[in-house]
């Protein structure tokens, strides 16, 4: 186990209705002036907005909105928010929605303590020394933003998708409602699934040794994350399900799940490749593409850990003769899960070909100069070559 | 799953050499004077106490010190360490030790912040509201006191042992250094694994339903800490192992393996009852004795979860036409562990006989009146009959 700090400091409200307190907890912690921050309409369609404006205008507490976050929010958008706020003076930025509209508000927030260009502090990998005040009412569970101290962005000059992780960014509190996400669609579920459980297996699969304390809690999240995801996907309004998977996307990414590991996300920095240059594609679904193909590259390197996965979270029966074909199982049932819940498996369902793979394989490892760290280096030769393994036919 | 609030603000530093850090880290949230609690001589002896002086030394924090915290700890120290703070102008509490100085020290806290009398505050249930920053450097895996909410108390006047819960009560921070634990002893590291099990025991064995997020993450962590338990009790400097278990200590009772679900600890309130009368009993010891006996008497009232506890911690077989065999051989299995690291598993060798158990059934029910709850009300005479079954031959 290696040494690791770990600080979750958001405050979670967790349950039926839980939203309607939000006005209250905003004016306990003494701030005066919200943007309420959101993506498209379907906060407005589905009340959710109404309970929220009716629960602060309730405690007296003024606001302003800013909607229209886009998945991979853009960077644009941030800075006119970061305008909005310094001309109305807000003191506290609520977001409602997913990890877009989190991740969207958590640069507002940066951009504002700093008083300089989020976009600019992202590139140049410059740490925050201040936070400003973020809060969340969450409507998607998938991203795990809602405690993380981590946040990704968008910059469509030169279609870059960039993050930074910083304590700082985490949000002050979260409100999770599991109803608020009996509308989510069935393909945003199924993203969702994937995303939560990719931010395990990202710490999962280290090369890190004597981790099992961690590596049976997470397993034990990815069985069930597994089961409620089947039960989600074909009854959207199971409360039972959706709770799993809302507390479950807190769970994967709040930092408990890496302790005592070092982990580098390599599927997640290809994925950004993708998404970044292809906004058509949605965060999860490059995620279960590209899952696949990497676990099949590198699992010889650390066979024992994919034979672990097969075993504990997909049953696979041991084959100690060849353990290679337990590795491999293992794998091929993560893929036919993925396909179960309707997600991609392949670029060619992406709409995705071979010509872009070099550019995102020459971007994604700063022009083959820095390959990304997995079981191997993950140069741009390798890189490609895992996307050639996620083709299809 | 139940609706539930999360909150776990401790910054955790864990690792080798991490306690030589605290200084710097109580300089930095800019206070001034410390007091060090502590316990008996040992942190001396091991040279925690010179790293800690030094530490503080270095960026010039000016400390008084306060020795002598006792295993269940009384509430005379505690009231000794609230007039030494107020005397010596103290602004911030650092516990070097385990669950009893923690505990001992965040009552000082609950005094110092009121500025009114601590146990008063515990029998009369009066929430706290306000805070006194506590840090710890913990030297002992057990309580979990590092992350918790809660402290336990003895008053030896009436030999009552009390609690209180609250999330202003959890520490600033907590410096976990396995290597700290390896002087531990057998017996010591004993209770410890006792009651870091315990602690999601009594939050995995409730009524609710739906709960099967939280259960697989208790199962993977119960599991992970009965492998490394058998492995410090023989090699007390398995980093490794003490690591595993220093975790678990925290991540048991911090709230997590309780999201979701009504816990209420029987337990534990039985056996305070039992360390409350009976000074010379550790808190895991009483708990080993009392948790098959508990079982024993409370299985059939939830057959379906003793059997997943048997199936999924101890590997054993489901026996579908006696679903009773599997629920009574996962518990048999728990006792011949709790055997095999040397805990005791009677009243017999506790030292305590029969006669005393009238009137510890009595106060822990307040006078027969407040039945505890678990998967039946268990009264007065319910609980007699429980410490029966753990007289031992």
């Amino acid at each position: 186990m290696l040494g690791f700090e770990y600080f979750t400091p958001t405050k979670v409200y967790f349950g039926r209705g839980v939203e309607k307190n939000v006005g209250k907890e905003i004016k306990k912690r003494g701030y005066k002036k919200v943007l309420i921050h959101y993506g498209g309409g379907s906060i407005k369609k589905a009340g959710i907005f109404d309970t929220v404006i009716k629960s602060l205008n309730d405690e007296g507490i003024s606001w302003v909105e800013l909607g229209g976050v886009e998945p991979n929010p853009k960077i644009g958008l941030i800075r006119e928010g970061i305008k909005l706020c310094q001309n109305e003076n807000v003191d506290f930025i609520l977001a409602v929605g997913g990890g877009s509209v989190i991740d969207s508000a958590k640069s507002i927030g940066l951009g504002l303590a700093h008083n300089r260009d989020p976009w600019d502090m992202i590139i140049n990998r410059i740490a925050p020394e201040k936070s400003f005040p973020v809060g969340v009412v969450l409507t998607l569970a998938a991203a795990g933003s809602e405690m993380s101290n981590s946040h990704v962005v968008t910059n469509p000059e030169g279609k870059l998708k960039r993050s930074l992780n910083h304590d700082l960014l985490r949000p002050v509190f979260a409100f999770m409602n599991p109803e608020l996400t009996y509308t989510v669609s069935k393909f945003q579920t199924g993203c969702g699934i994937v995303d939560i459980m990719m931010h395990t297996l990202e710490r999962y699969f280290t090369k890190d040794q004597d981790t099992d304390l961690i590596d049976r809690i997470s397993e034990g999240l990815l069985v069930a994350v597994k089961e409620a995801g089947k039960v989600a996907i074909k009854e959207p309004d199971n409360y039972e399900a959706r709770a799993t998977l809302m507390w479950a996307s807190s769970l994967s990414h709040n930092g408990l799940t890496g302790t005592g590991k070092n982990a580098f996300f390599p599927v997640h920095k290809m994925e950004h490749e993708v998404s970044g240059m292809f906004d058509h594609v949605a965060h999860g679904a490059g995620l279960s593409v590209l899952f696949p193909a990497w676990a099949k590259y590198v699992y010889k390197y650390h066979i024992d850990k994919f034979c672990r996965f097969a075993v504990n979270v997909w049953n696979v029966e041991m084959n100690f003769e060849h353990p290679e074909y337990t590795a491999l199982e293992g794998i091929h049932r993560m893929e036919e899960y993925f396909k179960s819940i309707d997600m991609p498996v392949t670029f060619k369902e992406l709409g995705i070909g071979e010509d872009s793979f070099e550019e995102m394989a020459d971007k994604c490892t700063n022009g083959g100069k820095d390959p990304l760290k997995s079981y191997i280096d993950l140069g741009k030769e390798e890189i490609i070559e895992i996307f050639k393994m996620a083709v299809g036919n």
